[in-house]
């Protein structure tokens, strides 16, 4: 007769890495160094693209926002990111985005990671787009327009630096509130900050353009008048189903480079324009199979919405980052009976 | 200037159930009274089938195995299950399916509990076989037939006993250890058991079939001659593509009810059948919208796949569980700046 162990043995618990561990292990390395490790694995995902298992990412949508789930895999990890999007959570003091998200055995199915991801989502968002903007930017691009000055703004402008050595940002928010806030911590990292008083005084000199509002609406956070020749625009804001931020015929001047065009159809800016419109996608660029920024005077356009890839990449980074470390609990999250057939006796022997 | 709390506030924390505060759980309310309430709670949520957003699970299939998320909402509340589910694992002493689940609120997007749902997956399973039991087994039912002896087996023999009155019981498994280490288990229990050698053996003189067994293949569990008229099958095994345990001509004799088609017919047994072979939704039964078992001699067959909504039925019935009880723990899974606009500045004061 098998007898169940006082404790659990190592095949139950599941590594959990916290909110205030993931602060503590990104202050430890430093914030644009993870930034600049964080884009070198998303790029390395990026180019082993058709290694992976891809799907849009599953939603639930409701009046208040959106909860969505977003799995991928490749041969050997599993990995799964839950996030909610509710644009009116900061009445409530909740945020607008949380997240977290696991990371798992193909061979086995079991978690190996369990993490939060609101943070980690924060920085996986800016690491991707700096690692676009470094394909896509003008050459030489020192100025940076941010239009939207919320949670993911200093993100943004960290990555940018340390992958694109832009250092000059121009800040606008339709709350003056956010602008300053952002214009506290960014002036506190050694950046050259500029505040404006409306998007086009934002866009003035400024080589790449961040959109990054959170309003659940289509939105013209930049119109056609706004954005003239050689710049690159990086679309944040607009990533779920009648959620967009430019105007239509900025779309169809600029080339437009996506992460996966069947989600990005469904939920990005080009959900304005025909399902057969062009774009490119960016994994073929980072292979050199498709072409980047052409000259100087082009229009590039990511149209960002977040793929799971990314979210793949990042808890790849941080399951790598935490052997070895105290930067993780581990969590009671997996039965483990002594006889894989015999959960109820294991049930039974805890009573 | 907003300044950091030294510690997070409590919109930071989920309460999580670790398998260890699961067991304290059941073995405090007894596994027999969790059955009856948990099929209470599945009951009561398959009778408003309509109010729940529904998709088929969202599986990643491998070689050794499947690994899915599982996700359905009402108005109110959000869930979602992560289940694996490896036939090879118990050679190298994993389990078979682990799994673990998230209950959210639609309003915030926020996680209300996370929870070990390896224990009660099981119990969810079997609370649900013995529920629909209810509805389609026949009167007076008294002996069941066990086919495959490994975890399920106990919780499904439990859940029939606490539902349906089904005290006897005859078991039989291809490995005679498993048979063993039920026969311990149930007979602790005050079961009537009976060991068989055969599957043809244990059918002798059952009411009700339970197939319940692990391979990953089209097995044939149950041939045609050994289902007489008059019994009620419970196919537990047969839950994914490539996997079923029952012989094609069982199932055109037999009155087949499921949970959810689309699903089913993805993973049934009735992946063997046509497309538009007719089948009957259990919700509707319990509505009394559509027939359950119509007389003593038809076979029925609840073709089980496990669905969402069971899960969200048993994490609902959890959470309502843990209020104010010491079965969980809170975990720092939620970044909670005071500004929720200000997660860098959340960043950069832990430093």
């Amino acid at each position: 007769m098998t007898s169940q162990s006082p404790t659990p043995s190592a095949l139950a618990f599941v590594p959990f890495v916290s909110v205030a561990n993931m602060m503590r292990l990104v202050n430890a390395n430093g914030v644009e160094t993870v930034m600049r490790d964080l884009a070198a694995y998303i790029e390395q995902d990026f180019r082993r693209w058709p290694e992976f298992d891809k799907t849009p990412r599953v939603a639930s949508h409701s009046q208040e926002g959106v909860i969505e789930l977003m799995p991928t895999a490749d041969a050997e990890n599993y990995g799964f990111k839950y996030v909610n999007g509710h644009p009116k959570n900061g009445r409530t003091g909740h945020q607008t985005v949380t997240a977290f998200g696991v990371l798992s055995s193909v061979a086995t199915g079991y978690p190996l990671l369990l993490s939060e991801m609101t943070v980690l989502t924060a920085l996986r968002t800016a690491a991707t787009s700096a690692l676009v903007g470094k394909y896509l930017a003008p050459k030489g691009a020192q100025v940076m327009a941010m239009i939207g000055n919320g949670a993911q703004c200093e993100f943004q402008a960290l990555a940018f630096r340390a992958i694109c050595g832009i250092n000059r940002l121009r800040l606008y928010d339709i709350d003056p509130a956010a602008t300053a806030k952002a214009m506290r911590n960014l002036s506190a990292q050694g950046f050259d900050v500029t505040p404006c008083t409306s998007g086009a005084q934002a866009v003035e000199g400024a080589q790449v353009i961040t959109t990054c509002t959170a309003d659940k609406q289509c939105a013209t956070i930049l119109s056609d008048n706004m954005v003239g020749s050689g710049v690159h625009i990086n679309a944040i804001g607009g990533d779920c189903p009648g959620k967009t931020e430019l105007h239509r015929d900025i779309l169809t001047r600029a080339d437009i480079f996506v992460e996966y065009p069947e989600q990005t159809r469904i939920e990005g800016e080009i959900q304005q324009l025909d399902a057969d419109h062009p774009v490119t996608e960016l994994w073929q660029v980072m292979r050199g199979e498709a072409e980047g920024r052409r000259d100087a005077k082009q229009i590039t356009l990511f149209d960002s919405v977040g793929f799971a890839i990314e979210d793949f990449s990042a808890l790849r980074y941080i399951h790598d980052q935490i052997a070895g470390s105290n930067f993780y609990q581990p969590l009671d999250l997996l039965a483990d009976p002594d006889d894989t057939r015999d959960l109820f006796g294991m049930l039974t022997r805890a009573a």
